[in-house]
């Protein structure tokens, strides 16, 4: 392989000559093979296109940056974020916790890429940008990693996060309505109960996404706030007057979302609750996701031995063993990121909790692990939603079958003849093996009139209307 | 130890005399001898009394119950909710997760204590309310357990945990005040950085505190909405027209807080997200504040081998083996309190994962969870407050003396001479263990009057202001 | 309410006369207002009279402790191992992190009690035993903290936990053999699958409890090491030659349990992986117990809609509105149970993963959490033998007609006709609501004859035997 | 792109003409577009490949495989073990629970795969080999998805996770052993404590990873047993008469790994305590090396406002903006590792929780997380070791002053003139910012003489010796 020397402070390292990076990139890419290589999610990096951008916008608005420096940085940026550049960013989540070493890997990139876009080639001559004096001008990693961070989760969050789940919600509230009519046994204990209809049944569903999204959206302010400006401490050192308010109004024009420069850096470096907070509503929809994805898998187990009172689109062979076998295969890559999803809450949590002094370390493990399960929930929700829920039907069958066989319709009776009553004819029902009616009528506690006009399962669903 | 006899559904069994609970009770007493006795908060409890009474009166003025019962139940609850019948909730968290038991627990107590303020004597003659039939009217368990526990838990976090952290927060916002201007060290990674004032380090901590509050007080309107009137599976079944309303405004009443009913019911019996959400937020300022109390006892270690930069009060000796140490234990019993809510809300989300069909049945486990990380964040925040942060006192000679030896101090100078020139400097001082004054004249980047002029602490933290 | 006067080296404190306990008690009682007073677990307490009567028994033999003291604190410890003084030690968990001051309860209840035995009166005259230099002589809090624990920990391990555990694996082990021979359909995905026995079904819980508890016990040599003799940093320091090994030979004989002293004493202040490592154990118990109690629940829930296969025992009435319902009870307490474990080991993770310098300060909170986990899983195991699996009864009516009605025999064909015809059978009798042979005959692929001799449910269980 | 058209059970699949997958394998591509492609772990893939050739060889052997048939499939899996097929196995990790369609990727891939060795093209004419009928023969995804991650795992945790662990903790053993003279002054409480060694203080760390390598050991023999055999439910239908025990046999001779065929089955498949218990010892090893990382960072902080009592290597520019400043970057990498290997274990115990019945439908995600985890662990600890661990120095110019400085030598007079005396002395001390000498002597307590001989920290280190 064909190298070139880059130098940073510590002296001269050898870069491969295809590469814009230069010689921190260099230096973190050997000194942390941890896992797979390029883990840091490319999300981060395009957070840092934005914001490298803003940057320069405002130095040169401010008078610190000339602006063919700033055209310069802004197209490179803009090649960035058209994905012409992911390969150049090759470090992985588990270097230097403040992320420093990502944000240098942008700047050497910038620059270098930079310096060919002046029709110069890498390596030769001064470089015309320099990575920690112009790229990074009035920042540092303390404050661009955390940007970076915020930007990306926010742009996923509302790109990937809630439209997924508002799609199934949707979904999920059209059959709501669909099948308000369809009275079913309901289930509590996972023993027989009074009955529902299936529309009652996935309206909770519904109202559960629903608290999830708000619950989601409640978060947002938080993680609209940018630690940029704060450069190395929070105190802004080495930014010219206006800076922090300025760049975070840039960076809110580029992204087309509503970032606000932080109220208080000091906050926003040392800590990233605004993290932990935002993945405390991920957490919660898997809650959420797993509950309904559990129901949905039991609600269509069998065919012909178990709850079989939902019809669930056979989208692929079940089993390389079992010939004809269809299984709840949404359901279960569902309830898997769930899992996944409520791992990296403790990750996440862990890491929140041990920033010290100015600065969290834990920086790049936070951005991954909610990155991840926000894309995730995201994606999770649109697949299930298309392969799944979208073709939930009714066993109507199976439904009456069940429904009329209940003996929990006998809770109409209480307020006839009281609780202890109704329970003598549930319980005598249920020994012998008979019916309700037979044994409410043997035992002379209603006619077969009564019975008939008192306990209508249809009736027995409408009291909340 | 004397007995009489008490029936329910299933037959007769023995109860103590000197209780007033009856046979359920008795049997949730014998088949669930899982750890501790008694172990369902009380908080719960006093949470059924208020609603017991609501149900009461709504089912009253519904014309469903006689104004002498109404009453009666009125009155029994009272007398709970002043702590004179606290020894007769002797039933466990692990008994039946939809909290069934304990329902009937408060059902036969109000019964039975009726019985005798009708002048009756417990287990003789016919009971004057029926536990099923008129305690319970218009009411589950699978309503009421739920009601309950976001009564208690609303209560919980506005008496006890809001306060406690807001009072923490204003001593933490007032020492910043107070040492707005003493100028220290900063530290990224734990390593010198460029300075701040502890007044901008404490601000961290507040912005933290009230990011924290306000997060806790976004999951309340969730926590408000009540599930009572959803009866055994969400669909009211055997309640009156209008019930699910006017209880909820009932309770309002009584608690004077604001109080509404579930729009949904079904999610409100089938799952708990609004637990997992509000405990989301209690985990949050878990996170923040093992933060600030690791923080604060870090920067006061020592006395002569640590950073010792703040002093904070000796509130009892601290070594049985080692004389005259003093430890910051406040700073213990908080992070210690931290751990517990990260763990405690992992128990959370796997209780609320788990809801099957139209019920969770993991409610007592996750109210006794929430209840305990709410009690213990308020009353760690107090006792942190009151014997750690209150008397928090810069020490100003230390302060003073590990800011003048930092070599981050250079950073002054990068919008001078540039970066590199400034890592030479920083450097070399290093090396040479000397100052950087000396270094960057000897040098030649700058003149003794030029790094006098440029290099000042004080200057260097207050680009934000 | 009496005080008394009680002094410590930060001078004097007013103490209720009739407790035992000295100046540090009652400064912690104040200064550590959290939560539940007497939150410590009395395990630890009695853990620490376990020491504290080693210790004195080890200084009388090294010549440092006269036998009159060695005597005296034997006499006290006795007492408080019967339970004499339960209510002499009221501070919490949430205390310092070191728990030097329920060491210091014991040094001061130990002293006054000795006082008494001596016969004096408590506070007059000199002391006949110092806390501090006889009490704790040859210890420090940072070493006789973890040794309580440990022993604790270790006794409720194989006192409650492992006996409680094998009950229920035993139960369920007879139950496998009871039932070898009941065939039933098995189910994977929760789809119906090809069959098994339910012998087989339970012999896998009994393999997993079987590995649990292997598990357990692979951990309890770390747990049998004591970090008593390393005093303060774990250097021993002001201990007699030969101590530490002494010492833990008398703890081994008091206890009759095989302790030994730690190794390294700088692990056992400064970490407390050994409860990390046992805990990690129990919540292995725990996943494997949710499974079986989930599973337990879902297998015989119904009685009419839903899988229905197991008759589980009736223990009290399962609702307050729905008369005649009887539920898994036993399954969500243990469930539960399981929640709360895999909280616990968040917190005791977090904990552990906190520990500086020489001493870890999570040393309470750690202790609490592993003895409520080992104390619930062994009493839930006991209460979910006695009240739900020795009553397991398979509903053979249920099994049979469930099994015959199965397409996922059709997986016997296999072997005979290839899995593309098999599933075409199956297929062909799912869509058509009939049975596999008749489809099987239909579709020519085999003789009736031939369906008969080679699908035989009994014949698919056995090929493992 | 070109495509060819491949079928299964379900009707044909346009699969892309380059390709060696068949038709299942598309249709999980097309039906889960879950995260980022091909999520599913190689090393899973290759475990397939070990089980797959050793099906092939005892199916072959036990007469139920042509030996030709054989030999194909061992050559196709020989060809996947030496990495030539990587990019023919698209699929993620939240799939099926069950890991079937990634099992008919497999089986896919070999049978394709093999047509071309058998000089056919592939998509023309009939198969050699049915994926299903000859490449699965006498497996299930049931049993060969559980097999693959053992084989994974325990793969992993020998070849990386345990070698790592140990060369980092030789290297705390040297460096333990080269410093084990170096008294410096200990901490406990983050305060300042009677004093150590280094060589002691590291000797604790080693300590811990001597447990956590034994920890971790004694979850291999768990691991090392294999579902194999089970086929579908764990009876081993359709599995020839000893296929089960020859088969793992087969599998330990091609890994070179002790593997066994698991005793149960029905465990093997319905659950994965296996993984729950080996990563409950990861675990173990991320709370330890939390610990360690972070005691490091801290002595090692500085480089003069810190502690500063260990040197470590500056192997990076540390700032972007903080010209000259070095961090202890791999202390930071290896504790983020910490926290995302406790979210991995939450992640794992909520799959390995929720198995139902004859199958956990978590496997992919808990192979991936388990797998993700033992990486980790064992790259960081390499990482940490080679660029810090290895270049640990002391400061001894730090550490002797801090020592000399310390007031907790006092300790040292305890056995002298008691602990309440000593602790006067320090106190005095402290307040009056003077040295114990001058303060014991003044108060009269000692003289100069036997403070210098009784007062000596190269003493104070030795008891345990």
């Amino acid at each position: 392989m064909q190298y070139r020397i880059e130098k940073d402070t510590m002296g001269e390292v050898k870069v491969p000559s295809d590469k814009l990076w230069g010689a921190q990139t260099e230096r973190s890419r050997n000194n942390f093979k941890i896992g797979a290589p390029a883990s840091m999610p490319l999300e981060v990096v395009y957070g840092f296109a934005y914001l490298k951008k803003s940057a320069a916008y405002t130095n040169c608005e401010l008078g610190v940056l000339p602006i063919e420096k700033r055209d310069l940085i802004a197209q490179v940026c803009d090649e960035i974020l058209e994905g012409k550049h992911d390969d150049q960013f090759p470090l992985v989540i588990w270097q230097t916790g403040s992320g420093t070493q990502s944000n240098m890997n942008l700047n050497e990139v910038i620059a270098n890429r930079a310096h060919q876009l002046a029709g110069n080639t890498i390596g030769e001559g001064e470089k015309t940008l320099q990575p920690n004096d112009d790229v990074n001008k009035s920042q540092s990693s303390n404050d661009t990693f955390p940007t970076g961070m915020h930007i990306a989760a926010y742009k996923k969050i509302v790109e990937v996060t809630i439209p997924g789940v508002l799609q199934l919600r949707n979904t999920l509230d059209n059959k709501s309505k669909e099948f308000k009519d369809v009275v079913k046994i309901g289930r509590t204990h996972f023993m027989d109960a009074t009955p529902l209809t299936i529309g009652q049944e996935l309206s909770g569903y519904v109202s559960q996404l629903d608290h999830g999204i708000k619950a989601l959206e409640n978060t947002l302010p938080h993680m609209a706030e940018l630690a940029l400006g704060g450069t190395a401490v929070g105190t802004g050192l080495n930014t010219p007057k206006g800076y922090a308010k300025r760049v975070s109004e840039f960076i809110a024009q580029f992204t087309s979302l509503p970032f606000i420069t932080a109220e208080n850096k000091f906050e926003a470096l040392a800590a990233h609750d605004a993290f932990v907070e935002t993945h405390g509503a991920l957490k919660q929809l898997a809650v959420s996701l797993n509950k309904i994805g559990n129901d949905i898998r039991m609600l269509a187990s069998g065919p012909r031995s178990g709850i079989g009172e939902l019809i669930i689109p056979a989208n692929e062979p079940g089993s390389s063993i079992m010939p004809g076998k269809v299984n709840p295969t949404q359901c279960e890559a569902l309830t898997m990121v769930c899992a996944q999803v409520l791992g990296n809450d403790v990750a996440i949590n862990v890491g929140g909790m041990q920033g010290h002094f100015e600065l969290n370390v834990f920086k790049p493990v936070m951005a991954a692990n909610l990155l991840q399960s926000a894309q995730l929930i995201g994606d999770a929700c649109v697949s299930f939603d298309e392969h799944c829920a979208k073709g939930i039907e009714p066993n109507q069958k199976r439904i009456t079958e069940l429904l009329n066989n209940s003996l929990m319709l006998v809770t109409a009776l209480n307020t006839k003849i009281g609780y202890y009553k109704a329970a003598e004819i549930a319980n005598t029902a249920h020994k012998n093996g008979t019916t309700l009616k037979h044994e409410a009528v043997a035992l002379g506690y209603v006619t077969e009139e009564e019975f008939d006009q008192w306990v209508k399962p249809e009736d027995m669903v409408g009291a909340l209307k």
